[in-house]
């Protein structure tokens, strides 16, 4: 879209409250995060949308190497006859493979599947590399794209094609595998709350909803402001089911031969789905500071003929360039309301307006983004006032968002209750539950929400509160993306 | 390979001289740079490669940054109907397209060719955004995954799936393209050289040897140890031949609509296989420190019951920490030669022996990888002297690089000395030329030489050193990779 075209649009989103899923799809296009490809279900990322995946893949990056990992690069394609040995993990994967069957102008003998996860791959190698405890852990991510063939697809939250991150990891004792999952797991926690302000329920998944071939998963979901869940990383229990299909074993220091056991992890760019989501409002998206490709816009008012403000602009993003990631919008074919608009769609934190009367005053003027706040800062106070009202920006746009899940999350005690709540209410129920995978297909059925995560152990005595029986454990339900 | 079969293996390969192709084979194996994957001509990029390509990555990325370039994502799979746009790049790249032709359990109604290179899906969306002269240029890059579907393949030189950067130009003006053309080609050279330590020709390809689709592809090309040349970095003027193709075109300044004027540019893992081979010797790889993973690695020679020399070994590592990348080597199981060979094998640059005497001493013992020299330092000298000595690494790599490539450069001046030259003489042969395709068929089929570049004008009045036709430029010519 040119610039002509998007000046005349920058206003005409949706109200997020009226039509989020319109609103939704508007500020990713007009944000300049993603444009449609022509390739059914695929988006392109734009540079801006790159630049904040680029911040946040620099954010996990950089704990997953604190935590031992080490970056690696596994093949894009796997033979089908490598990708059906686990079969449960076949069975989960199958439907939504492409498949490349012709290469080098002739039909192959052989289906090559366009990885939809890396799984069976990496346990052929790591079976390869691992034959004494010595060789033990393995501790391997890769950041690549992926593909499932889903049937509709959204902007990140769902597509064909999209960018992830997936940790696979060997270890010779179960304990050891169940730390490392949690470790993962906790690290997707930590940059969702910390770095991209959205605040998760961490738990394990149900029997129905786990990973294909899994023994245990477990996840963090945020809420989204529709009231459904957003599966938002994913941390799994492989048990021995990979390394026995694949043939990792190793000698133990006993001298006995055992299977590894494994676990894989996954963050997408979905979460980046679930960021835009979370914070935006009518006026487009709003981004975290620390994940903000320009963390202050500046404009200029110009006046014809006044040299003064554009040069006072120039000392000004000289001057906080070594401090924030500032850009200077020195463009003279648009105005500054225009501008306004424009950098308030794509979500940058802080504006700073410098017009005539500022210069004269020796004062710029702040807007922020999250709560449309203006502010008149002397020049002399800038390089210690940005930082703090970007720290200001990163807390209040947290703790809407963690009032937001805290009041629209309900205990449910009853059926009655339960089901009302699921109905009507939009958010999270927590309740006692069977776990039977049963009574949540008749859960489903009736209120089209599935149980999220399970976060514990049910109190002594208590029962189901969908089937009456005993309950195991206390569980959070939602509808979800 | 599990650790105890390559304790056996770790000296057990080839002399560069007397098999380059299997020392090659063997060091990128062995050095744990790569693994063969379960899919032909696929490699497993193992976490020590990463980490290299990772080094490398950075310096292009940063560069391309400071020339005004942003990354982005464009989907993997290209529908048949959008690559054959372009008559000429469909020609050179069909019958190496990889064809998605089943997905989500049934048969497309389109193919859907993996990317063996992006033009025909960046040209679809430039389209899209491109309408005034003010949308440009357009500078955008991607680093992804393409695929050719190779016949013969060799670790990272040729692979059915590679990792590049592809760099996706659009401008208002040829002049303006042709500039971005060349600063590319210096963005690479100056990378190939000052970083990988790589000296190489920049020139023009022939008609012969140019990119399918483009008006002029510019080339470097680095000489391996056999003579032979590898082109380790493209640079193409696509003319307006993609922008008529895929209808990107504006409203200039003077309110006519033009088409506009596209570039692309791209390095692979190629050049990382170039590295390997120009700089390994007999033990293996040697890696400029500034791509070195780790640039030194620290190995104590440990006496059982005395705890001061793993002590001491910890002090060092912890103080050079903030200094340069640096690895303790503190496993128990290798004795310290053991060591000594791996790490020599995996390129470190600076090995740092500390013994008992050497603890005694208040000193260390620095062995340099690339003259096999060893110094004693002492301890308190030890910050200062190690960025020295990897500046020196660093230096002597590509006095070595540059000498071997000045002294495997010939001029010929007649045919006789032309054709002998080219199949006796390892190494470049620059020459007269007259440019014509049909000459340079001639020239391959009886020496396997092609032209590498065209490195200027001929002089007033010289005659192709082959052919005898009037000369118009000046070439490299050698046999290639």
């Amino acid at each position: 879209m040119s610039k002509d075209v998007e000046k005349k649009e920058v206003k005409s989103i949706p109200a997020k409250d009226a039509d989020l899923s319109e609103w939704y799809t508007q500020v990713c296009l007009r944000a300049q995060l993603v444009d449609y490809a022509p390739v059914r279900g695929c988006i392109v990322l734009r540079p801006y949308g790159h630049a904040i995946w680029e911040l946040i893949r620099d954010e996990f990056d950089k704990r997953f190497k604190a935590t031992g990992h080490q970056n690696a690069y596994f093949p894009l394609l796997i033979p089908e006859s490598l990708l059906v040995r686990e079969a449960e993990h076949v069975e989960g994967f199958a439907p939504e493979v492409a498949w490349v069957t012709e290469g080098g102008g002739e039909k192959l003998t052989e289906r090559l599947a366009i990885r939809p996860t890396s799984e069976a791959i990496i346990g052929v190698m790591y079976a390869r590399w691992v034959q004494s405890h010595r060789d033990l852990p393995i501790l391997i991510n890769q950041w690549v794209n992926v593909m499932r063939w889903e049937k509709s697809t959204r902007p990140f939250l769902r597509t064909l094609e999209f960018l992830w991150q997936e940790g696979h990891t060997a270890h010779s004792t179960e304990i050891e595998a169940a730390e490392e999952v949690q470790r993962m797991l906790e690290v997707y926690r930590e940059v969702a709350e910390d770095v991209l302000r959205l605040p998760v329920i961490k738990g394990r998944k149900s029997e129905h909803e786990k990973f294909a071939g899994a023994s245990a998963t477990y996840a963090i979901e945020a809420l989204m402001p529709d009231g459904k869940a957003l599966q938002a990383g994913t941390s799994h229990e492989l048990g021995q089911h990979f390394a026995k299909a694949y043939d990792i074993k190793f000698t133990d220091v006993d001298e006995q031969i055992k299977f590894a056991w494994t676990t894989s992890w996954g963050v997408s760019w979905r979460i980046l789905g679930g960021l835009i989501m979370a914070h935006g409002d009518d006026r487009g998206l709003v981004l975290p500071p620390a994940v903000a490709p320009y963390q202050v816009v500046i404009v200029p008012i110009l006046r014809k003929g006044d040299e003064t403000v554009m040069a006072a602009a120039r000392d000004l993003h000289k001057s906080l360039s070594g401090v924030v990631r500032v850009h200077l919008d020195d463009r003279v074919e648009q105005t500054a309301p225009w501008k306004f608009n424009e950098w308030e769609m794509r979500g940058v934190p802080l504006r700073l307006e410098i017009g005539p009367r500022d210069v004269a005053a020796g004062q710029v003027t702040i807007a922020r983004r999250d709560t449309q706040e203006k502010i008149a800062v002397p020049l002399a106070e800038l390089t210690s006032r940005i930082p703090e009202l970007l720290d200001a920006v990163q807390r209040t746009i947290y703790e809407r968002a963690v009032e937001y899940r805290d009041t629209h999350t309900v205990n449910a005690d009853t059926r009655e209750a339960f089901v009302e709540a699921l109905k009507s209410q939009r958010g999270f129920v927590q309740a006692a539950w069977c776990e039977r995978t049963d009574c949540e297909l008749d859960i489903k059925a009736e209120t089209s929400a599935v149980s999220r995560v399970i976060s514990g152990s049910a109190a002594d005595g208590a029962t189901c509160a969908f089937c009456g029986r005993p309950a195991k454990v206390t569980a959070y339900f939602a509808r979800s993306y």
